[in-house]
């Protein structure tokens, strides 16, 4: 649910995106490159949350620029985000930043 | 929906949260929260999306990290942190961020 990030500096990718009302294959295909991107060199997490608008916010996390980039190139996932501009998705907004500083807040139930 | 930023760099607090179930005051207290940061010196946008498990992120976007210092030293913004963690959240993780490249994709309806 929450990344466990090491302390700064890493990268993150910042995608927001609105679904279309079209479900078919959408569900596998995002399931497959969760697990995917867990397994390419430099992962470091991801959270993300999608509301029934069809609002979502995923934050994918990275040690450096290089493995994002190899990420992006990874062939299924260039196929994968060729498929969600066709389909899934209205409109999305991908952003790769450079995390600097991290605060943790958790409940102490007593 | 989508924040309408400026060509990077600029700047990125990410805020993932998990909800306590108490609504006593929250909903008031996102709003005005929203509304102040909106006022505030290089505020630049905000994304945000809560789903039913009460898992949210809340991405807020400024023109400079010292425009994030003053937000976060605002004295409202600072009590409404403090209520946060007595009553609304289970935990969360802030994480300030500098947004090096951004892309954008929205269908194009024929």
């Amino acid at each position: 649910m929450f990344a466990k990030t090491p302390p700064p500096p890493y990268y993150a990718v910042i995608f927001t995106s609105l679904r279309t009302p079209l479900q078919d294959g959408y569900a596998d295909m995002s399931d497959r490159m969760v697990a995917l991107a867990a397994h390419q060199p430099g992962f470091l997490g991801v959270e993300s949350v999608r509301d029934a608008n069809g609002l979502g916010i995923t934050v994918s996390y990275w040690a450096s620029e290089a493995d994002i980039a190899d990420w992006k190139h990874h062939a299924e996932h260039t196929l994968a985000r060729e498929q969600g501009r066709v389909a899934w998705y209205e409109g999305y907004e991908t952003r790769v930043a450079k995390v600097e500083r991290a605060y943790t807040f958790k409940r102490q139930d007593p």
